[in-house]
């Protein structure tokens, strides 16, 4: 069924955006950078012999101010990431903020704060912004828009279309954090163990990443949707299957407590500081003891492969032995957790 | 009085945004390029001698159909103008749309058809997008950021430290066309002639410009604030003085009318087609003629000089022979006019 009006699902990072995405965007903005569908484009500028990242993100997180991070981390995090994701070196990003009339400035203070700590973090640089104010209940306090800039290193080529049948698949550490944590600050959900959001900057993982193993085929980090949205968009792009082990990606305690209790999938919800690998089986050794070595990966682990059986589509062998499909998410899933 | 919360007037590109930027924003984000404070910020390629110029705009104009334009080829022109005054040739945009639950996709289409067009038109290419939906009544239909990249030509330094007491100052055609139009179609005001938005891509007239007069010094497309926030900026900006003949300011007579009718200034009326030009005086008949040649340029005049008297300051001759003082609009003017 042709939907009439956008509804919250459009936003979610499941099938609903998917299909918004490529039959209502791509299509009259057709160009060959949009078409690589990946979490930044690659452009080569002519005559330089350079090749560039470009890459945005609107973050509407609600609320502002969650456990571990706040809309301003967040939002530099975000792009730091999708442009590490290409293999880039992230250098400079632009800030565009659309505040609601009624904010009060303080707010608006500490998370500019948070932006320029996240930067000086990442090593990167704010270069550009704008601001704009809409009239209260026409907003929610703070939208932030960034878009980040990056220099692709000579010989490093990372997207979907490098992945080959045998990749061997790595996630850095445990999945749903990000997205229990913000749930929990926005319903009051209280857990033993204080929960927080893995937001971090991914760009220095995929450094130490890129040394040890240059021949990397893909990365992504599993956001909005997580784990399930990022390894089914993977797998449609490259045309490959993919096959992960269940119990081998690493859930908290309290993720899968609160999973288990409303319901969700923890393969669904959103990381901020995590990314899968896509490695030649070669330097699939090299490549999880660099993540290991690194502060954000210490927890890494080999969780599947790519292969040439079922194209396109994501299967889990199951804690019980057997194998389900794991589909792309549909319906609304957590809203606004980015 | 320090305020404690975001009033309409801290978006409406006057005093109040201005003060916001200087004290909130670039202090805890402090670098050279923010400094520059231009429409874009110029960036060299380490190791590339290549510049680049990077400019960031959100649009929340309403309402998102107008006489002479939309939200979406607003967003393109708005952008691409902004790399233009730098003197770059716009290459890449971003796209990154922020969705209220319950828009209808027709109306998205049409937004998204037009950016295409308007791409199209300017020669540029949208080359990654982000989308987010936001529940009703935290939104306002469509807001777009766009992000956009540019080179540099070798040899072309355009900005506000360049200008030189003495410089010519040019318009490139009539001011306030873009706020009278949006204005009268949120407020139902009907024109005996039909006013239309001057929104329009700048990046050919500033070409056939720079061909002409290669040492223009600085260029400004006067958006949000009118002719008078652009000339303050400037005259602050390189602490010079500026004066203009007020009757040489092209104002359609619609425009004028509704000026009068409803208290507005015309120079702090927002346009989204025009430039100012900084020229030095051995060029300034050459960039007339080059702006003139040009469809967008047509009705361009010399308005004025920079001079080292009164630094900082903008003075107008009157049609009736005196000076006044055209300040830096403050409060409220027209909100979300882009």
């Amino acid at each position: 069924m042709k939907e009439n009006y956008i509804r919250m699902a459009h936003g979610a990072g499941g099938r609903m955006m998917n299909e918004l995405i490529r039959t209502l965007f791509v299509p009259p903005l057709d160009n060959e950078y949009l078409r690589q569908m990946a979490d930044a484009a690659r452009i080569q500028i002519a005559d330089l012999g350079a090749h560039i990242a470009i890459s945005t993100d609107s973050f509407v997180i609600r609320p502002l101010f969650f456990p571990g991070g706040n809309i301003g981390s967040l939002a530099v995090h975000g792009t730091v990431n999708d442009l590490a994701m290409s293999g880039a070196r992230p250098l400079w990003l632009t800030a565009s903020f659309i505040l609601e009339e009624g904010l009060d400035i303080e707010t608006l203070e500490r998370v500019v704060r948070a932006m320029a700590e996240a930067a000086h973090e990442a090593g990167v640089q704010i270069v550009a912004g704008d601001t704009k104010v809409v009239e209260r209940g026409h907003g929610d306090g703070i939208y932030i828009n960034t878009t980040g800039f990056g220099v692709v290193p000579d010989g490093i080529v990372i997207g979907p279309e490098r992945i080959r049948p045998g990749d061997i698949v790595l996630l850095s550490g445990s999945v749903g954090d990000h997205g229990i944590a913000v749930l929990s600050q926005r319903e009051g959900l209280a857990f033993e163990t204080e929960l927080l959001s893995d937001s971090a900057p991914l760009n220095g993982l995929v450094e130490a990443l890129l040394a040890a193993a240059p021949h990397t085929h893909c990365l992504r980090d599993p956001t909005r949707g997580g784990l399930a949205a990022a390894l089914n968009e993977l797998a449609g792009a490259a045309c490959v299957g993919i096959e992960i082990e269940e119990a081998a990606v690493p859930v908290r305690p309290a993720v899968a407590a609160a999973c288990e209790m409303l319901g969700f999938d923890p393969l669904t919800v959103a990381n901020e500081g995590k990314l899968v690998a896509f490695v030649p089986p070669e330097e699939a050794d090299e490549a999880l003891a660099a993540l290991r070595s690194h502060p954000l990966g210490q927890e890494a682990v080999r969780i599947g492969f790519a292969t040439e059986e079922h194209p396109g589509l994501v299967l889990a062998r199951t804690h019980i032995g057997g194998r389900r499909v794991v589909d792309m998410p549909t319906g609304e899933l957590l809203p606004r957790i980015c």
